[in-house]
């Protein structure tokens, strides 16, 4: 055996793409001043009251195992906080405390997914997702998103027709990363009745809830989801409350769901970090001041960003109303990730190329503004000249 | 479909059995005043100069994701630890922070077995190793230790016998949970070789590295392993730092795997948690008294567990060179599941049932003697009848 060489890796994770927006930020880390919206992370560290809860349960000895599913106290705490937020019962029973929404996703792609099955994917969408699929040797189905006014529209019936004998799961992300496009509760009780009628999971990831702005937060599957409904919904800490280094999420699933979630969890990652659980409950708690101060701020951020890039005549965008990006085609542009790298040179600013969503977001550009006015305004008085 | 029915789960995660130790521990947890012997944990919280490193990183704000391979200090604290450790340079890029090693060993198996590999693994064993393999539709091939005079044995050709082209791993943990099984520096060589002439991976666990009671740690892989060799090494900060919440983790790989492990962790749970990653840092650099007084304990609690169970005449063990479990076979014992529930009942003591690490560890029980003497003490008054 030649000595540089490894013995093989399997020919999937071989495939398995990098990120294309780390490709951007890799070349962006090393040089000096450039303004950062290229991932998809809050500016601001995680809120004090949460961090002493962390504090407070290392000094009360809370760093063992914990139970697969997460401790007691935290799934009860979820499952009272979901109920008030969505108008209905959700029994503790159904909700698996995870180490991340990703985590999560992981976990359940390996559950489903046996080779040659596929999941049915509405896209532009984070990358990660379909790299889940592709670990388990399964086909990611892209259903792309159409634009028009006033914002992202999906055809359900594209929707519906995209899936077939072999697959076991569709996969909604909404609010949407990278687009903001938002489904309505119309549209979810109609794809919620079409994988219910034919036994297909509906795997919804809505970590992005409760940063909307035309309501106080987005429509959920929880709103009108039976307790049995093939409904798995993943949700995580990291955006709502600043807590992306954490690793805590959370699933909530039909109870026969739970015996899947607790052999997973075991055989991967055992639980999520005991501290972090405990600072979870102390989010739930006393979140939602901080929560409704982070979206005023992030409405105020998007307005800027919106008002001054759809000044731009090359520039088409729709104001996303949830999330915290601005996802922007730039006419001429048909090579997003040398575009994105030519900003990072030129302009100083980090953004991630459309492509990395997909094909179908080749030629657009994602800019998160979950960062301060300043910072941002900065930001755009670089990237005017380089977007007229 | 009928409303308490769920849509499919794949066959090989059905499948998958749920642990046979949390079906004991299950059993007892809701009983008065059982001792709980059953989990490998140690009995210890985290040190407090652990906790406060994570607090301090709290307080600064390290609340974001991190690299997915690891913050770069800790990624060279742990080169620089294991070069002292073990006399041979490691270089920081082949260095991964993981998610604990049970996610390090979930991410490996997802990266080299196809459906229908297989993994030749040292048993008795943690049945998560199986676990994750079976969860790629791999086959463990389980080879059994042998009992011998004064310890345990493992015959290098029944190893070598079972691998055949769909190998794609050799996995041994040593020191071993259960047994204390310890190879020696020559058949690990021996191995490595095998490994090499042939392009098959060795997954070398070793988490109990820094448990062993005849040498001031047990004989490492990373000894005499060259940089570009076929070895995957996992470790932990669980066992030695007693951090099992914190789910965190280390893999050293030939700088060629690091690309891999980069998208795996990316693609799996982004990053191990941030605060554990600088608490990391805090327990390499003042830990060593820390890992000697705890070794001495459990030296002691070795010493009174093996010496009162050894004069019991139907209980048959050799003496723990490492880790911190009794795996004893006691005369008469056909189902040790059954026997352990018995324990829990009827003498309030909470042992592992040894069938949980598979076939060859029928008849036995795994008593986790990482406690204190008084514990343990009472826990053997209470042993003693039952296993007369």
């Amino acid at each position: 055996m030649d000595r540089q060489d490894i013995p093989p890796i399997r020919r999937a994770i071989a495939e398995l793409p990098s990120s294309k927006i780390r490709e951007v930020a890799n070349l962006g880390t090393g040089m000096d001043g450039v303004i950062p919206l290229w991932f998809g992370e809050p500016d601001r560290p995680t809120p004090d009251f949460i961090n002493r809860a962390a504090t407070a349960a290392l000094e009360a000895g809370h760093t063992f195992y914990t139970l697969n599913r997460g401790i007691p106290e935290l799934r009860s705490a979820l499952a009272e906080y979901m109920t008030d937020l969505h108008g209905q019962p959700i029994d503790v029973n159904r909700v698996s405390v995870t180490a991340s929404a990703m985590n999560a996703i992981a976990v359940i792609m390996q559950s489903l997914i046996d080779p040659g099955d596929n999941a049915v994917l509405v896209a532009p969408l984070w990358p990660n997702i379909a790299a889940c699929v592709r670990i388990m040797d399964g086909e990611p189905r892209f259903v792309a998103l159409q634009t028009e006014e006033p914002g992202w529209r999906l055809d359900l019936d594209h929707l519906f027709d995209a899936a077939d004998e072999r697959t076991r799961a569709i996969f909604i992300n909404s609010p949407n990363n990278p687009t903001g496009w938002t489904m309505s509760g119309e549209d979810q009780r109609a794809v919620l009745d079409w994988c219910r009628a034919r036994g297909i999971w509906l795997i919804a990831d809505e970590v992005y809830d409760r940063i909307a702005y035309s309501a106080p937060r987005a429509p959920s599957f929880l709103d009108f989801a039976g307790p049995d409904d093939p409904l798995i919904r993943v949700n995580s800490f990291s955006k709502s409350w600043c807590m992306t280094g954490w690793r805590l999420g959370w699933v909530t699933a039909p109870e026969a769901f739970g015996g899947t979630m607790e052999k997973m969890n075991e055989y991967n990652v055992a639980n999520a970090p005991s501290m972090a659980q405990h600072a979870g409950i102390a989010a739930l708690r006393d979140g939602e001041d901080f929560i409704a101060a982070s979206v005023e701020r992030y409405r105020r951020a998007r307005d800027l960003v919106f008002q001054r890039l759809r000044a731009l005549p090359r520039v088409e965008l729709s104001r996303p109303e949830a999330a915290f990006y601005a996802f922007f085609k730039v006419d001429g542009v048909g090579d997003s990730l040398a575009f994105a790298k030519r900003l990072v040179r030129e302009a100083r600013v980090g953004l991630a190329p459309g492509v990395a969503f997909g094909p179908e977001g080749e030629g657009y550009l994602r800019l998160c503004f979950a960062a301060g006015l300043d910072t941002l305004s900065e930001a755009l008085d670089r990237l005017e000249p380089a977007l007229r």
